[in-house]
């Protein structure tokens, strides 16, 4: 067989995906993750290092990662029937698409946001409805009512807080929401601990909606690739059907449920990062961007007519911010995360550098 | 919403799949998974231990986990752009289903052969194909080329060393099938180290070749969920398009780095459970089972009319095997992993009291 031959062979909707890809640069200060700038601190590393010495690597996880099942469902209030764990929220994503995407499928999603949800969308062949956030980057409740309305067991995909807008849908929109759709409804809720209507205490009522969240952000293992959903108890044994078994290694299983055992450092973080994110939004609006979303995630989204000097400027200055102003809607933005108190005191004296020359 | 209409809008496919399960049984010697028996030195560990301390936990792995595929690049005498790593071969099978199975694909599977390709081909509604292995477990040449003949374009997967029969194809026999075939063939070759011919030097011949291999078996590796896929680098670049970003967290990507740099332990280990493997199949077939298959892999397949009172006489003594009778061909077989010479020794004199007794 010729090599074009076998290409030929390969879905269509795959071969038509670009590449998801995200170049390496090697900047001094990160703020172009999300990630939660502290690490964890050396006794807790420790603690792991010696159970990793003391678990042999040549066998396999648990069938059920039960210690960490037991750890989220503690955390986040729900019963470990509840919950499915996956290598990051992306696993949950694909695997939520393996059980809920049919043919002719229709997806909605409320743009800009999480890129992830696109690819897959493309990936699965399924039809995408967008709606766009309003001008003000805020969700457009009567518009996904309406769409919704019109799409009939659609799958509703909703991130909030949102990437890389920081908006939210409180409780009230995600309810009106809700008692409308006759498909599930997925939300995203990766930066929950930064603020924003945490909606677990809905799915009870709602058996159609699935939340995923992440140990990437808030928790501080981005290192880790761990994502969870959480749903009703008869939905979840269901979609866990399609998990891959033994998807979970013995090493980020264990360090998870450490890390829950923590909530107080977490905490004290979390309010830090959140305390962080509001100096940081009264400092760039003081200064001349064309628009500055606060949100309430871990992170800003500023608008500037001058984004390219600006993004190469902070990259020369050793900090790199992530460049989205190919997103819908966010011609010239930037999302910038919150970082350490240090280097967000350094960001702002660059920036502040940064207008002076221009 | 209720949950019963929540319920009618998963898939089909997967509502109707049986939850795959193993129910853990606390036995001192695990010889029911093909582990490698020999866990990983101190040393060795010792190293790791010291890279998860310096390593931060809160930042993401590399988007693309160069240093495990330079490892590995190395080990398999391919280039690294022919390579994706994935959580487990498991996860290598999805994401090549993703990419290859179309609507009304056909999926050729040999059986007896690991239940996850059966798993996924339902998941996916896919209409599957078997041919079944010869009377004596061995792969029935013929009868694949008549089904590829009959079936152009469907996805033929072959695992050699099959497990659970330890059959293998050898290179006549795979170019034969391989210059037949007119879609993609998946070859898992989980168990490579141990025996068969490796395929890897027919990718460049047969770009509509990709094998699947894993660290779970000879590399000592279950613990950390890694497997990989080889093809020609011009479709692996296609298939990587809807594999996840960030699938490989920082800890396994290190670990499997570090132990490919330990390939002298590694042979000497592999060495000595080939010959464990070729003392216990001298032994076996000193004793009255009605068939004892040895294959080539780091277990073998004994049939025995007392099945039951075995596997529990074994599991009364401490020996953990795996129950294989419910596979096609496999009416009372067992399926019994190498372990160590001390283990392997124990076993010996169990399974000798077993046949005094009954």
């Amino acid at each position: 067989m010729k090599t074009s031959d076998a290409l030929a062979l390969i879905n269509d909707t795959i071969l038509s995906l670009k590449a998801y890809h995200l170049e390496p640069l090697d900047v001094a200060v990160k703020l172009n993750q999300n990630e939660n700038p502290f690490d964890w601190p050396d006794t807790v590393k420790q603690e792991v290092a010696k159970f990793c010495l003391e678990r042999p690597w040549n066998r396999y996880p648990p069938f059920i990662p039960d210690k960490l099942k037991n750890a989220i469902a503690d955390y986040t209030g729900v019963s470990s029937q509840q919950i499915i764990i996956g290598n990051g929220s992306n696993e949950m994503l694909l695997v939520l698409f393996l059980a809920l995407v049919k043919r002719n499928s229709r997806i909605i999603l409320c743009k800009p946001t999480f890129t992830v949800y696109q690819m897959l969308l493309d990936g699965f062949g399924a039809q995408g409805v967008s709606i766009n956030l309003d001008n003000n980057l805020q969700f457009n409740i009567p518009g996904i009512i309406d769409t919704i309305d019109k799409n009939p067991e659609s799958i509703l995909i909703l991130c909030s807080p949102n990437n890389p807008t920081g908006s939210v849908l409180n409780e009230e929109n995600l309810r009106l929401i809700l008692k409308k759709h006759t498909g599930f409804c997925i939300l995203d809720q990766a930066y929950i601990e930064f603020g924003g209507y945490n909606a677990i205490s809905l799915i009870d009522e709602f058996p159609n909606l699935i939340i995923t969240r992440t140990f990437s952000k808030a928790l501080a293992g981005a290192g880790l690739r761990l994502g969870y959903m959480i749903g009703s108890a008869e939905i979840i044994r269901e979609i866990n059907k399609i998990k891959l078994p033994y998807n979970i290694n013995f090493f980020s299983e264990h360090v998870a449920s450490v890390l829950l055992n923590h909530q107080d450092l977490l905490d004290r973080r979390i309010r830090e990062i959140i305390s962080e994110r509001d100096k940081m939004n009264r400092f760039f609006n003081t200064m001349p961007f064309c628009a500055v979303y606060p949100g309430n995630a871990n992170f800003i989204l500023v608008r500037t007519n001058k984004k390219d000097e600006f993004f190469n400027f902070l990259c020369s200055e050793g900090f790199l911010v992530r460049d989205v102003s190919g997103y819908p809607m966010l011609e010239n933005c930037l999302r910038i995360s919150i970082g350490t108190p240090q280097e967000n005191s350094g960001l702002i004296k660059v920036v502040k550098r940064f207008f002076e020359k221009n």
